[in-house]
């Protein structure tokens, strides 16, 4: 079998500081970006595309210094838009081709590949320091104080061990009673998994065990121990140098919320215009009725779920500009929340031909910003959020789209139900050029900025597990070192840290076996895969270049992808192999003189020898490699 | 050499009458689409993909009437949105993929490629009937009263047999002396053309020979013969069921313009405000100075050309919204234009952190709509035009990105300087795979009422003419073929069709040789290809598929494309090739029960045998078929 072939001949660049230099640029900046090209690459000249108003512009790339390996050509780019994309033009023997964020291309492209310097500031630097900890609270842990609060009307009682409900009223009603003081209990956990931020689903009163149906903002469910256990958690939390970030529903309110029933109760209410009301003559769709007859729009249909109108000032000020609303509120003492993760993003503010989706991100920036210069802005968007994105409102997304699915389409079991999550189809195992094409189309037209801070998850409480989506104990390491290795933040739903199983969302809302914990493991705690997690997250936290390097593809096969991740002054290899491949030969120099090569994790073999780096092509495997001196 | 494989086992949908109803939905409506399956392609199940208020939705494909070839599968999908993406999920063997306007796809795609339905109306559909004839007045006939016109303080008088200077300060000065009456004086030529809209360039004054630096929009430049001579051609050209476009500035105005001077005589005029005023200790790129020190924008920076501030009421209302504003004016008798094409619209309304072109946009097609509700707007956007298309304004665009740059790309002669017009390299000549790629990337991302009537060009007066680009006159004939066969609305600029020459925009604005016509033809009239050009605008306005059919691709090679236009009643095939290529067998049930293979243009051999539609490989050449009974 001859070793694959490797893609660093090609040109590249990339958001990162090896290329664009740190910082958010101001309206009217120039800035310089660099990019390298191999002096095999056959490009003899360069020139910088950027499009101000509408219209592009070229600029000749002067030569910078360069290395036996490559050269390294520099342009300034004028930040003349609060968005403003420019690719590369190469020219040499064969014709020019260009470089965007999706590769290099043999044929004219449109600009939605291309880089992007941005105006708007990047999430707050602590996201992404430590791993995102996400915590469904019923969940995770009770209290000795659970056992003496009453099971609430509308739930059914569930053991501590019992499987979830995956389908049916039970789903939403299936109640374990786990509680805030039940996670301030654990933090031990937390910490010796490297968290950085605690991000927990709502813990607004409703009448689920998700609460995603909120009837009001105003205070923390008392069935979780209410604003003082809240407030005791963040406290905690903030005292081990975590983060905590809370969960809110800007798309609508439960049908339960205080609001709503006063618009029930008065149509001329303030609170009436405070949703979307639906003409029953038109398209129904997504339409709920009131008892007495009148028509709103709610979420998917779910009559429980009254859709928010942002088209009414009451909305803005109740849910944003009130000094009292819940955005500020509890970013304040004493909860200080460090942000919020936003529900249904992608919904919120968009109906029919009203679309103000990008116009509430803003104003949830600017009211957190308000509170706290540091304060984070996640959006929930489970699709194509690219657009929604560049807006300068969210500063990351629930990256489903970006990793979760391509990660999945290329380690789950063939035919995985689980795989195929929110279609009516049987999942797909796909070669690594699927899982990467589609990387690399969502990451590239984002800026870089956002890329970096993006929330990467192998499932959440809305997918089906990891570990029963790929089926196999082999690709759920490949997942995990996937995870800690790939730009941004790695985001770890409670229990897949200890190999928890679930076919989709309701049903992976498992809780945590404590009890096993203490025995040092058993069927619902693994101790070795919990020990895995530890080692990634530790390997993370100790390389600057996996936290907030480039992204560089060096191979591109079926069944292995090989990549690096670069500072100005570290350079990580990482090799992941879902089953056997052929192995492959990279450049010697991409080993620094005098460095030798460090394995950071895995098994995968790589030699270093005269022809270059040699690596094996055992697998299913890892491997984790620096490269350099420095770290 | 083997039979080049076609595509037409993929599935297939695009926005044409076979496969949507035809007209513009409401908000609200149900639309019925229907998706080709070949009983080959595998596929056992269809579902729909919308996206409502950012959120997809699937519902599932109802099997519908078929053949012996194809199922048909028929799905509703809600317009609830004004622009309504959708793509179709296929399922069968080998696992799901998806159908978008670019293709089938084996991974997850983001929704850029999606079809999309909306709610604004498409342009008019007399832009659809005839081709487009470009005129520059400056170049195209002289007629007797131009004799006796004073050559302007600004220009530099040319012979009417000059070669035009294509750089320096005579591109812009040098003067021929066309007018409008010349136009009137050789509507014979355009009707025998098959002309069905006549669109000429700024007939406002200006010191240019080009006017898109007006000094006024109140009246026609008395070079040209001012307003009554406009009106002369408007009746003219309405006498001869043909349509009349103007072209328009909303960027910039002259420098002479009489806004600018009130702007510079006096601050505090509302003249003042209308114009892009900089900063001058911030980015200076594209910013000029007055003789007094002010500092404003201009367009990349020709001090001649001082940018339009749409964040100014004034420029709103002198522009649009006053009875007198020129928008509307010349939509008036006695000039009736049925139309604008807008100068720069990518940058109209566009500057820093402003943008405003798509409320700029929606407010033109208001204003030509309040005096003509089937007047037409169409946008120059030289460059990715596909988030300004979507959004209602413009009805089309001169659809250089999506037609003629990748036309050329696959017809232009190898290195030809002329391919790679605007970029500071050589042309390349790319295979027909990069064409069809690049097509298909502009073409999917808007909807197909725009594709429908996009403006495309083999050349206009801002490129190279397209016989200078390919640099063989076979070539050229394949690229005429490609012109009328393409969706949209074809457009000559002026001289094409008698094979003129030009290395670039201002060389290729050459006069029209009327004496060399009178003669029967001579080197800057060549008879044999206007004969050319006359046949197939011919067999474009005999053919419904050709000009209102679908797309379907059937071949893509390196030098030679197939495909098929088509509507419910009518199937065209046709092939195109710029070289010697295998040739290909396409399957027999493409000729309909009862229908000859009826050849409406060309030489490319097709025998209908038991094996099915032999496509002879002989090229360069051209075959149009029709393969129906009716037309």
């Amino acid at each position: 079998m001859h070793p694959a072939p490797h893609l660093l001949d090609l040109p590249h660049h990339d958001g990162s500081a090896v290329h664009v230099p740190p910082g958010t640029p101001r309206l009217g900046d120039s800035v310089l970006v660099r990019v390298r090209v191999p002096r095999d690459s056959g490009v003899e000249r360069v020139w910088v595309r950027s499009v101000r108003d509408g219209e592009p512009r070229l600029t000749e790339a002067t030569p910078d210094a360069g290395t036996d390996a490559d050269r390294w050509f520099t342009a300034d780019v004028v930040v003349h838009n609060p968005v403003t994309p420019y690719r590369f033009l190469l020219d040499g023997p064969g014709g020019y081709r260009w470089l965007n964020g999706r590769g290099v291309h043999d044929r004219d492209v449109s600009d939605a590949g291309d880089f992007r310097l941005t105006t708007h500031a990047p999430g707050p630097a602590w996201m992404g320091e430590g791993l995102v900890y996400q915590i469904f609270p019923d969940r995770f842990a009770r209290s000795a104080a659970a056992d003496a609060r009453p099971v609430p009307d509308w739930a059914v009682a569930a053991q501590w061990e019992d499987e979830p409900a995956g389908t049916g009223v039970l789903a939403g009603t299936q109640y374990y009673g786990g509680d805030i003081d039940g996670i301030v209990e654990h933090l031990d956990h937390l910490a010796a998994l490297g968290v950085g931020t605690v991000y927990l689903t709502p813990v607004f009163p409703g009448r689920s065990n998700h609460r995603y149906d909120a009837s009001t903002f105003h205070e923390v469910d008392p069935l979780l121990g209410g604003d003082e256990a809240y407030a005791r958690l963040a406290e905690a939390v903030h005292a081990r140098g975590m983060r905590l970030m809370g969960d809110i529903t800007t798309n609508h309110t439960g049908e339960g919320h205080e609001w709503f029933a006063t618009a029930l109760a008065d149509p001329d209410s303030p609170e009436h215009a405070m949703y979307v009301w639906a003409d029953p003559s038109g398209d129904t769709t997504d339409v709920s009725t009131t008892a007495s007859g009148e028509h709103y729009a709610s979420w998917l249909g779910f009559g429980s779920l009254p859709k928010l109108d942002w088209g009414a000032p009451e909305t803005w000020r109740r849910m944003v500009t009130d000094p009292d609303a819940p955005i500020g509120r509890y970013l304040r003492p004493p909860f200080e929340l460090d942000g919020w993760r936003v529900d249904v993003a992608n919904m919120t503010g968009r109906w029919a031909d009203q679309d103000r989706t990008h116009a509430v991100a803003r104003e949830l920036r600017a009211a957190i910003e308000r509170e706290r210069p540091d304060g984070a802005l996640i959006a929930e968007h489970f699709h194509d959020a690219i657009e929604d994105l560049r807006a300068g409102g969210w500063h990351a997304n629930m990256n489903y789209t970006g990793f979760t699915r391509p990660a999945w389409s290329w380690l789950a079991a063939e035919g995985s139900p689980a795989a195929a999550h929110g279609l009516p189809v049987a999942g797909a195992r796909r070669p690594g050029g699927a899982m990467v094409a589609a990387m690399r189309e969502f990451d590239s037209a984002v800026p870089w900025s956002v890329t970096a801070r993006q929330w990467n998850m192998l499932g959440s409480h809305d997918t089906p597990r990891l570990r029963t989506t790929v089926d196999s104990d082999a690709a759920a390491e490949v997942a995990a070192a996937l995870l800690f290795t790939y730009p941004g933040t790695p985001v770890v739903f409670a229990g897949d840290e200890i190999g928890a199983t679930g076919d989709n969302g309701e049903h992976a809302r498992t809780t945590m076996a404590w009890d096993e914990e203490a025995r040092g493991g058993g069927p619902r705690w693994d101790a070795e895969i919990l020990e895995r997690y530890q080692r990634l997250s530790a390997m993370r936290r100790g390389s600057a270049a996996l936290r907030d390097g480039g992204l560089r593809w060096a191979v591109v096969e079926d069944d292995a992808v090989v990549f690096l991740r670069e500072t100005p002054s570290e350079r990580v290899l990482v090799v992941l192999a879902r089953g056997p491949w052929a192995g492959t030969v990279l450049p010697g120099h991409l080993l620094d003189p005098g460095a030798q090569r460090e394995r950071l994790y895995g098994d995968v073999g790589l030699d270093v020898g005269p022809d270059g780096l040699t690596v094996d092509g055992a697998g299913p495997g890892v491997g984790v490699f620096r490269l350099s001196t420095a770290a």
